[in-house]
């Protein structure tokens, strides 16, 4: 169960309205790798987590800071849609002006009549396919590691797309705690091994040996790159707490090509053969 | 530029028919975390990738051969779609046989004529924002890893949903493949590190200093499950090249609540404050 | 059964080009609450119907209306679209247009020829799933009245978006239009209330009785607005025909933290309890 | 900000597993008027509204306890989860169970390894696009107000389906809670009106004498159902505070069928005139 | 502008309830080659249509007349869905009920209330997406012509699945109509031809000169298939009007492997070459 | 199984950056008519075909050869995305570089760093259900035969919008190769019919006495506009291989007006008749 408190978590304030900023911050409100996806993908995890103790207290505990990132956002494109301009010729005063008009969501003012919504920044909605709640904490933990990078990534993409003190303030509270989360879900991925829980690969509890093994240390190679094979991936000890070594080969074929049986007449696909026959036996059959 | 070959890289023989367990399947064809993610994103993230040599090499190389797993399963799922039972009449020979064919997809026969598609176990199709490639190596590795384990987990619980050999020897190539693919992303996160390209926090090259320090190695709480900060991501050094230690509080709030301005009145929404004259005001306005 | 004449319900005609605005009015022609969600919806609606008479008749009435408001607006946009500049240069000669350039939508041109289609303002395509016929009247009129409410607001905000007096004189025929549609849709609530048909709450003929009282009268202020209970929603005589009172209390928590119990070995969730033995337990399980 | 407890705002226990019923609640978790949907809803509501006070108060008060319903019913599912059977043939025991099996969700256990996500019944993500927040809160209220009709709609349909006393237990306070919050949207729709804020027609604000009055306060029959002008809707007072009379008539066109131009050349549409001529014309434009 | 009568242009009475099969029939309804995409496409190549006349009118025609095929199918699936089993016990009388159970759509049900809806078989919901209106008549009446065939195929595959002679009956009109409308695009897709409109390649009207003529009539083989120019298509005459004649050869790069220049600093892409100096001018560039 | 060579199959070179540009290509990679989907297309219509030989061979050829397209354009799109400003105030040498700063795609920037992506010219994402592989090769080679033209008139459109000479190059070979596959599509089509494997109607094996002649060979006029059956559509000989001759005449109803039975009470449906009495009858029943 949850409480809300009105103040914010840190300050929201641009020092002036910038609609065309502000449908590219729709991104990291409600795109892929937003604030709304990792604010109901840490909450379900933890919702989820059969194991109970500290992993999912963790969980419970940043789902909910990171609805207090989704208010935050909010807050700060509805401060940047103020004065938002109707018409072009609203727009026209420097060429800036005209190229940041060019740039705005429609929907901010037609749709929203001036605030923010849970899409991306080019009006796609937020979808709960976004969100990946597996069971398995060392998946789980490495996806959750990603998104913090993804949503790091694109703050400081952002960062460098304005020049208003104000949004560069909250973001760099963004930033901050996206380097931290970073952390925490390393650090977590860690712990996991070292609680004896999850190791490599994932799920290291399907027993190795029923994998052919020809096929779970080399490096196939497909293309011709001449430098597919010259990274650690190719060679050196694996990382699975076995004594195997990794090795590169080419790709090849191991088995023929497949050949279908006919299908199901009643499916009316094309017929294996042609002629009159074939198709007088399907009428036929269908009577 | 692609060359083909009819041969497959892996027999795929079930033993015979199982619609049921063909509409499964299909998670890991067209599924978030199928093949068809795997390849179109290795093939994407090699091809906008800015840096010439091993790391390109490898993802054009691995992403070809996740096309030939993609080819695997569409193979696989059409061979289990043999004898599919177009009424229930056709299943009711035992029980199990109801079950199963209440759990087939009508669009394999309807759509498809019995044949697969791609689309998961759900009939979502899959969608081109399943893939990333932000163009950092070190996020987009990161995200490459967690398909890997997914991948490898999904294909391991659907191990367990049949009974049948020639799929069961399918499902372990897949397996193996798997198992290899995560040593080898996490191996070359490793690489970009010791090459000096790429660090924690992502992205290494946005300037820490700009970061307010307070939020950037503190673990905030915001729930009350007793353990939350009981793990090493709450204490302990850093791991992002500093000499910072890690900490934990209790979340609070340090900004007021926000008050926003009235809007625009052309655009309608409820106005700031009561009364007949405010509206007769927005109306004036409007003439 | 459906006719058609090519005449239209009301004129169409803009005095001049607006690529830009032709962007917009895509809202409301193919957005969540466009005239194309309206016309399917009651047209849904009444030939779900099971009640037969009046309000059938009459759904199935203005469901047909709204098939030619969406023809209204094809042919609005079409227009709108003549004379689509192809590239900047042809948008240069003032800065209103390339603010409006930019604005654009480049599917008109590229995948349309010149013409409208079913999608919003920002490309999303119209969706069957923003039509709802639940079966219950009471519920899809208050739903109706709605639409009718979100569609007039989008029309006024596009109203002051455009200085076209041909545009404007088609928008002033839709406003009417929205206008009446809300009356209708609140007078069919009292009506069906009046028939004895369908009441508060929503459904009716489900047993109050089974409902826990204490939760059913209250509001429960789980935030810390000082006004949040200051309404009439918090007190006073309740609407549902019975002589209970509201009251407003704290949000609490009633049940005690939920403790899953550890989940299906066969789907490799993280285990409850670290250590080897567990996971060669479940290995052997599975073999 | 939000902080957030561990204990549950209500029991959420079922006396058994029942994996067929836990992909049925999916819908009132994830489905378009499910919690999710009401919970992010009000909040964004909340967060962008205008006017301080008690109705903003209000909003973020109510979306945070909706936030407390989703936490509940994605317990409930995982608890519904438990022993899902992986294959038909632990299904078989009885016809019933036969009959479930073939009703489960496959993404429960290959994707989510046993716990909910935010889905509905048939397996469509949630959307962003499901929540409206337009600025205007007569129209939002209004939604708000369906919003809890459906919901309470689906839920009862939902109680229906079931003989566990458990969950019947939980579906119980949900039905409560829907029951309340139906009446409180209705009255703060009558108190908007009380406090001058907002009224019929929806934006009050725009001048309704920019209206064609004979469009505003008819009812226009498209359909031969011979009772569609028989209800209130089609005669006596209008209810926005005019002192218009509704009537009624058929439906008949005003403007002549549209022409319209060639299009650009350039785009390739079929020309307007037939001929070797009128290509060649094209084909030089384009030299 | 359309009206509407409330008699169906074909009966539409199944003669028992088969929710299952009003699941499978949702496909022809909401799916992606169902009667809503061909009504709505038709409706909208019509309005787009800038070439008044014969064409114009008969895409209006042909689409009003989809709409009535849209009104017969929801009539047929409401009437299949009656007494929908709400549980498994109670469709456990037979096998054949428990495994049609199985196949059910939830929705129908708890959605819906026992109605149709927008959506395919398996619960995907009818897009916009689906219809494309070019404004080439040659290009969208080939598309019309595929939709009469996917609609045809999938019809008669249902047809194979039902025994219920009133389904039947309704399905054999549909047929006939499909039969028909075939016809219909491609006699029209001929008398284009004639007419000197439209002709092959799409668009005729750009310029052929401009193509590099070795790619214009080449079958460039790709795979291994032995057969794969086999086929007419490999040579013999071209059919665009010209005297070319087709071959066949193997396909083959013609472009150096692409170098693409490093990125933006600013947009944190992995730089081109390792080393702390470079990430140091990055940072310096920033500041 | 594929090889893959890191040499293009074509030269994509632009001879400048041009991000509105970049933009605006995403429609013939990632959009519903792009390369995306007919190298998947293709592929999977291949793979599933159950009929060995030269339709499957040539089907797995074009495929992989549609497959170096996508490598072509993701090349040609990163290229564009060189220099993409990140601000207005960068944009704003000349008007048009500020109309075309207001057409760029933030995400290009934001969640690529300046690389291609599958999504369309509006930022929708591609998506599997673009595909369709019916099983029938005359319903797929039909829609193959559209896909082709489509794509050739997008990117003639697309032609039309650059002056860029590198950029033309590369579209000049897709619209050569799109010119050859229409051409291979409706030559295959015509060797369906050669070999006696499918012809008109599809599917050719339903048996077509099922059908009501009557409405099997009759355009059905539905609207008023003069001249619908002013075409070959409407009269002339069968095209089916029947001498049958086809027919105009207005569309009209053949059934009454549809009434459906009261609903599952349990279902909260809008009941038949009004009354308490019936509201206690489906309490009762519930109890």
């Amino acid at each position: 169960m949850f409480t809300h408190t009105h103040a914010l978590q840190y300050e929201a304030k641009p020092d002036g309205p910038d609609p065309a900023y502000a449908r590219r911050l729709q991104e990291v409100l409600g795109g892929q790798w937003g604030e709304m996806t990792v604010a109901t993908q840490y909450l379900l995890q933890g919702w989820n987590c059969r194991l109970p103790g500290k992993y999912k207290d963790m969980l419970l505990a940043i789902g909910t800071e990171e609805l207090a990132h989704v208010e935050i956002l909010v807050t700060l494109i509805d401060r940047l849609l103020d004065h938002q301009p109707l018409k072009p010729d609203s727009a026209d005063r420097t060429k800036e002006a005209a190229a940041g008009f060019g740039n705005t969501n429609p929907q901010h003012a037609i749709v929203n009549g001036g605030g923010a919504y849970y899409r991306d920044s080019m009006g796609l909605p937020w979808s709960g396919g976004y969100v990946t709640a597996s069971g398995n904490l060392m998946a789980d933990f490495n996806y959750n590691a990603t998104a913090e990078m993804m949503g790091r990534l694109q703050v400081s993409r952002l960062y460098n797309m304005t020049d208003d003190p104000g949004v560069k303030e909250t973001l760099r509270f963004l930033l901050a705690r996206d380097h931290y989360h970073q952390m925490q879900w390393l650090k977590a991925i860690e712990e996991l091994k070292v609680d004896g829980l999850e190791n490599i690969p994932v799920p290291e509890a399907f027993p190795m040996d029923e994998e052919p093994e020809e096929f779970a240390y080399a490096f196939l190679d497909a293309s011709d790159g001449p430098d597919a094979a010259a990274g650690s991936w190719a060679s050196g000890p694996a990382i699975d707490g076995t004594d195997k070594q990794l090795s590169a080969r080419r790709i090849e074929a191991t088995a023929d090509a497949p050949i279908l049986p006919p299908g199901d007449p009643r499916l009316y696909g094309t017929p294996p053969m042609p002629g009159e026959g074939l198709l007088q036996k399907a009428k036929d059959l269908l009577k």
